[in-house]
């Protein structure tokens, strides 16, 4: 939209739904995201907010004046406020707070007692429950009122509150008034603990069949419900988690972050990498005699390390998705790691063979082609061997080894590869 | 589970749930994996070759006597079949295909017509539909049947079989009989096109506060419906392909491939790179002579290099994460240029005086503290350059930017690294 133009603006903001919108605010320049956002109605200006990544949504935030906030806040609930805690100061998250009625607060208080890794941050309440005693009557009672979104299925509990039984709403229909409910309840479902990791609990909720599983506390009291729309959002933000994790940044990157606030997170990330690239450095400053005696040594380095860090990276990514994926496990890493030796020998023979015979060929000297061989074979084997245990030694540390498994790896099958390389040139070629 | 003990196998196969039992087989190494796989029930194997991985089904696939399969194929449908089919010698699919009947024969062939990124290959047929005349009555009548899991609501369709209405369950249940159901009929409901994108597709579903939405042709013709839990699978495996391309690698890569098939797979892209990496080498052995007089040079290569494809690979995972949620359009490319060339420039300036300082010490000579940051800056700028036109220009040419994106952006920074860094060399150090 060009800037100016407000009516048009206007138009364009009403008829778009709230992902949209999101979306669109996400994808604007800083200036004209300002503009879109003043032109959206306030009573949708929360459910926006809500809807946007955490990064871009801060510029908004930050441009909102204090008594605004009140009119926002007036209908707030405890998901919405979860949501948005981590973008607003704390000064916001109290006045929200004080904006909503005692039980939301109350459900805010318990959701924040968990960590925003773990499911009961993310429960919904909305769900459907009767006692282990009530009747078909009761159930279509309940579901003359409002029904929550993906909700195929009415949980029971016992006296304590603990979950019972599961009752699918297909099976309700239609049968008689006075069938007890537990009468119906055919199946098994699997029950989520709130202090569950919430990748894992959000992928169990994708293929249980149901629409959404119960989440309870260490007593099996029902705490409320994880339905499937909340955990495809939570698998996709892991899965975007782990994209960007890859390149050093947060998944809550926004495109259009103002430059030096960019350009400050992403130094953090440069900056560890320059340790390890003078780290590199300083072992190929070791051989400086010999780079200066032989000069097509300096010529080829970049290939020794360039095939190092790709295969390299193949296995970590494997070993990566399988951690998370739960392939990996103790039983199976010894396997795992002979096999991944076996296919970097293999291809770490056939690849020293070709690039022995270019280099042999392009220097007119064998003997660097039986340097570069060996030490490319060196090297994909060492790549092996990391990808398979950096990521493993990652994870038993609870370090995310989608975030720090590609520096630590590229640092050694770089160092491997340098000293490899001019170490064999320095004690052959000289 | 170790080899010898059948028994104990059996048991544990027993218990598991189709789901487990695939994730447990792509766990397993293949001696280990075919034991497993011949203590599973015979009624069970088609649905846990189904929900697999493709790499690690075919293992099992291969070891399946050619008699066993009739067996196996004697309840197979079109959804089972096409997500097989790609794994299965076309003769196993004729003998599949002769196995259907003759609906599901033909729901086979219409989904065939379909690329596999296209929804009209995984819509679903089990699909409630009513015409637009009916009443409550009728609902009652068809909610008493078998309903399909992630069912939330009924669709109407016109006469000539058009996606017309769609009614909610819980609006039904409880109008009296004699009710018209479009009366009943509030909400509007996303239409997905046969032809679209499978991923745009299902992150609709994902977000429609519907457990499905309903697929059609273009003439509106109602195909069947494309409900949560395949959307959730369909995106899960979007991000697994992500992932995976960043390495050169499927989605489909098996974790226990066999070490042949998997070297030859690696070795492609192992080959790729190698290309790229002589590319590199080729530019650094036009500077042999200043390498020779000044192996300071060749000592720091790596940083230039390093920081460069760093830097390109922040830029190049938001392009590319911004594309695959459209954030990125044709309206805000240009904007997004000059802020990450902005970012690039600060970045690039701040790092260059700390490489600069760094290297004037270490080798005791300012002036190679000056070529190196020249060169640090210029390769961050060309970095931020590349990191948003590569994966754009890839997009427009229908070339998935994740698996070819970080080749072609480390050729780049690569080059401009090391000319920049060896040209300006040559030019002030001799």
């Amino acid at each position: 939209p060009e800037q100016g133009d407000a009516a048009a603006v206007s138009n364009i903001v009403a008829a778009r739904d709230t992902d949209e919108l999101a979306l669109l605010l996400e994808s604007l320049p800083q200036e004209q995201r300002l503009n879109v956002w003043d032109s959206i109605a306030r009573h949708r200006k929360l459910e926006v907010l809500v809807a946007m990544r955490g990064d871009a949504r801060e510029v908004l935030i930050d441009s909102t004046e204090q008594q605004e906030w009140e009119g926002l806040f007036s209908d707030i609930d405890a998901e919405q406020l979860l949501e948005l805690a981590d973008s607003l100061p704390n000064k916001l998250v109290d006045s929200a707070l004080r904006a909503m009625d005692k039980q939301q607060r109350q459900f805010f208080r318990d959701a924040s007692q968990f960590g925003d890794d773990q499911i009961g941050h993310w429960l919904s309440h909305d769900v459907l429950v009767l006692p282990l005693s009530a009747k078909v009557r009761d159930a279509m009672r309940l579901l003359r009122r409002e029904v929550p979104e993906h909700t195929d299925s009415i949980f029971l509990i016992n006296r304590a509150g603990q979950f019972a039984e599961v009752v699918r709403l297909t099976d309700v229909i239609g049968a008689p008034e006075h069938v007890p409910l537990v009468d119906l309840s055919e199946e098994e479902i699997d029950i989520v603990k709130a202090e569950e990791d919430c990748t894992k609990a959000s992928l169990l909720v994708q293929k249980s069949g149901f629409s959404a599983l119960p989440v309870v506390d260490e007593s099996n009291k029902l705490l409320g419900r994880l339905d499937i729309a909340t955990a495809s959002e939570l698998v996709n933000e892991f899965y975007e988690r782990q994209l960007m994790a890859s390149a050093g940044m947060d998944e809550e990157e926004d495109l259009f972050a103002p430059v030096k606030k960019s350009a400050r997170s992403r130094a953090v990330w440069l900056g560890i990498n320059l340790l390890t690239a003078f780290l590199a450095s300083w072992f190929i400053g070791l051989f400086e005699a010999t780079l200066q005696q032989v000069v097509a040594l300096a010529v080829l380095m970049p290939v020794v390390a360039s095939m190092g860090g790709i295969a390299g990276s193949q296995t970590l990514t494997l070993i990566i998705r399988g951690l998370a994926l739960g392939q990996v496990t103790g039983g199976n890493r010894r396997a795992l790691l002979v096999k991944e030796l076996s296919v970097g020998g293999l291809n770490g023979v056939v690849w020293a063979i070709v690039i022995g015979i270019v280099a042999s060929v392009w220097f007119s000297d064998p003997l660097i082609g039986v340097v570069i061989g060996m030490a490319i074979l060196m090297n994909i084997v060492a790549a092996a061997f990391a990808g398979v245990l950096i990521p493993i030694a990652l994870d038993k540390l609870k370090i995310d080894p989608a975030l720090s498994g590609s520096v630590i790896l590229t640092t050694v099958t770089d160092i491997v590869g340098f000293v490899a390389f001019l170490g064999l040139g320095t004690w052959w070629l000289l």
